[in-house]
């Protein structure tokens, strides 16, 4: 399905020093061959994906990882800032997406720099802050509408830069997306906020004069773009007549972003046999005997389906990278799965243990039924072998096995 | 697919003056008679429509509206509280949720009265805010925990219900849930979170020193129940066994209580003929005709969704009321619905008549291939009639009408 991309959406969208806004057809999709139902079908695959990252980015935030992302979507009205946030974000665990959006400033925020009011709502670290609108208002509608003079937004540039890029330093990955419509496009999506009762509460008499500004704004995107795509935060311009295709786009930008971040997760500073131990004193030993002949099952679902997800993702990430590279990922995977298996040995032995001590007669009658409990060897290097074996004659099954969480019951 | 519920889950999960937590089967799914999968089907299927009249209560709120809602989670670790968030409100656009989740009180939190962390969360107008844990913590954990005497939390009770009395008569739905699982089902859950190395990061080594006060809480939660399922702000206290029954029984609960709301689209103060002019002299003529031409599939095609959402919400609302009180809700809506026709009519009535002031030639044209337009009638009531009788014949086809909206291209 990723073939539909014929590049990296990130080099087909990034604003480079050659880029011209003008002769950008807005009703384009860059990089992308396939159509709407591709898309859409393609874009809800990648969300799966992106959701199990944000998960593994969350969890490295509550372990006391530093990193976060930052999206900024830019785009005068109508060009779909609102639909990527519910089709987007809304893949995601609103539990793991900070949303703020930036409207004309308060009093209070007027009387503080530019930035203020940015700063205080950067994510926290672990979440995906998305900014409908953001810092770059201060350059854009600041600019057209001659709010500040020239000699106040024109250094903002360089300041939003220099900004920036101590926030890249701190551990946040910054995307930066401009949702770019046609002129006409436009007038078709306000004429239906006009003509559609149920859309009338999103339009706004103040639309016309933002529209007659067409070019200013234009002009003044361009200069943005121009002067602000970094390396280490690079603008990415999306055609946008087409609702789909920026949809499609940021979802596979910012679920390579997440790839990019190697993410994995957190180790523990506590033992779990330790904790094991004591929650198993809270149980009947019935109880506790279910719990054990339940274990492999459980905890190998959840390893298959972790290391589904890096090798979608590894696979992604190496689509167009040479033979050895992803070969080298499959292996880094395979260990990692290997690593797992043999934690998993670890504590299927150390659950018979426990349950021996606690209830005797039930441990001999869930040993005989655990086979992965009863093959389990002591000695480290040998469990390791067994479960790289293990893993090697699972991966052809991996692909067609279902991903995803299941509740218990 | 809603006879499923036996009993309407408000009234089967209200905790009222006779309730006693002792005697609640954790594993019970009270009221509703289908299985896990059934329940899932139905969840779906139900967020779909929670998701459209959340957009409605938003847009309420953008136009001025006060109301809103506050979903309150209650629930020791493991409950679900965090699957509720994901499952529930992430069927939602996660512009119209404001989630807070409120742990151990910071410095400056604790310098205030507890009330004070609460009162800064609050959603705005039109969102609905979620609570994970809320001012209940501090007749719960504060009390348990001995963090202050009991002359300190039990005037809190009175005092939270005076205080939630005000919010609701502010225009706040107030909704409160209590996830109960069992004593053994919260050890299976913690055991997997040990067992997991994907799920090691949620555990936390306290949380066996509080499932050490299981009894202590299950008192503080019953008295929580006891003193503050209030008519206007009840507790619903769910069996938390199967996470598959929260999920559902929050969402129904959640759906009702928007559809007694009875959101509207909000009405706006611009004239759209004024609009639709100015915005007309911003476009080619060509393009101009050619949004004329499209207007009626469009607005048509929203209106049928719009009431379809409002039919689906009534037939909900009275899937046990008396058949005059059925019929006078469908009347209520055929009623809107010849409204919205009538409004669609003059729509285009307006766009053709400018349309021949802008090019003639186009305009000849066009009426020529829009029916809807071509029969526009200029005398107001024999719109209102042909609008009403046309919603009439249209009755029948609307149940297997596909339902969402759709993009242009």
């Amino acid at each position: 399905m990723s073939d539909l991309w014929t590049v990296d959406p990130r080099e087909a969208l990034r604003a480079g020093e050659e880029f011209d806004l003008d002769s950008l057809d807005r009703a384009s999709t860059p990089g992308f061959t396939g159509d709407k139902a591709a898309a859409e079908t393609l874009t809800a695959e990648r969300g799966k994906l992106l959701s199990e990252l944000q998960e593994r980015l969350f969890a490295n935030g509550r372990a006391g990882g530093k990193r976060n992302v930052l999206v900024i979507i830019q785009g005068l009205d109508t060009a779909g800032k609102g639909g990527i946030v519910r089709h987007v974000m809304g893949m995601v665990d609103p539990q793991g997406v900070a949303l703020r959006s930036f409207g004309v400033p308060t009093a209070e925020e007027r009387s503080h720099h530019y930035l203020w009011r940015i700063k205080k709502a950067l994510p926290k670290p672990g979440l995906i802050g998305v900014f409908d609108r953001s810092q770059y208002e201060d350059v854009l509608v600041v600019r057209v509408d001659n709010l500040v003079d020239q000699d106040v937004w024109e250094p903002r540039f360089a300041e939003i830069n220099r900004w920036e890029r101590t926030l890249v330093n701190g551990g946040t990955t910054v995307l930066k997306f401009a949702l770019m419509p046609s002129y006409d496009e436009q007038a078709r999506r306000l004429m239906e906020r006009i003509d559609r009762p149920d859309k009338r509460w999103k339009y706004s008499t103040g639309d016309l004069g933002t529209r007659s500004k067409w070019d200013q704004f234009q002009e003044a995107y361009a200069d943005v773009f121009r002067r602000t795509s970094t390396e280490h935060a690079p603008w990415y311009v999306l055609p946008a007549d087409r609702k789909w295709y920026p949809r499609l786009a940021i979802t596979e930008i910012l679920t390579r972003a997440l790839i990019e971040m190697e993410l994995k997760w957190p180790r523990v500073r506590w033992s779990p046999d330790v904790q094991r131990r004591r929650l198993a004193k809270t149980m009947s030993p019935e109880l506790y005997a279910e719990s054990v002949a339940e274990t492999a099952g459980i905890v190998q679902k959840s390893i298959d389906a972790s290391m589904d997800v890096s090798l979608e993702a590894a696979e992604l990430r190496d689509a167009h990278a040479d033979d050895a590279t992803r070969e080298s990922a499959i292996a880094a995977i395979e260990s990692r799965r290997a690593e797992l298996e043999a934690d998993l040995a670890t504590t299927l032995e150390d659950k018979q243990a426990l349950l021996e001590e606690m209830a005797p007669d039930l441990a001999a009658a869930t040993a005989a039924t655990i086979p992965a409990s009863a093959d389990a060897i002591a000695v480290d290097e040998k469990v390791k072998d067994k479960a790289a074996k293990k893993s090697k004659t699972k991966d052809d099954s991996k692909k067609t096995k279902k991903k995803g969480k299941k509740d218990k019951k």
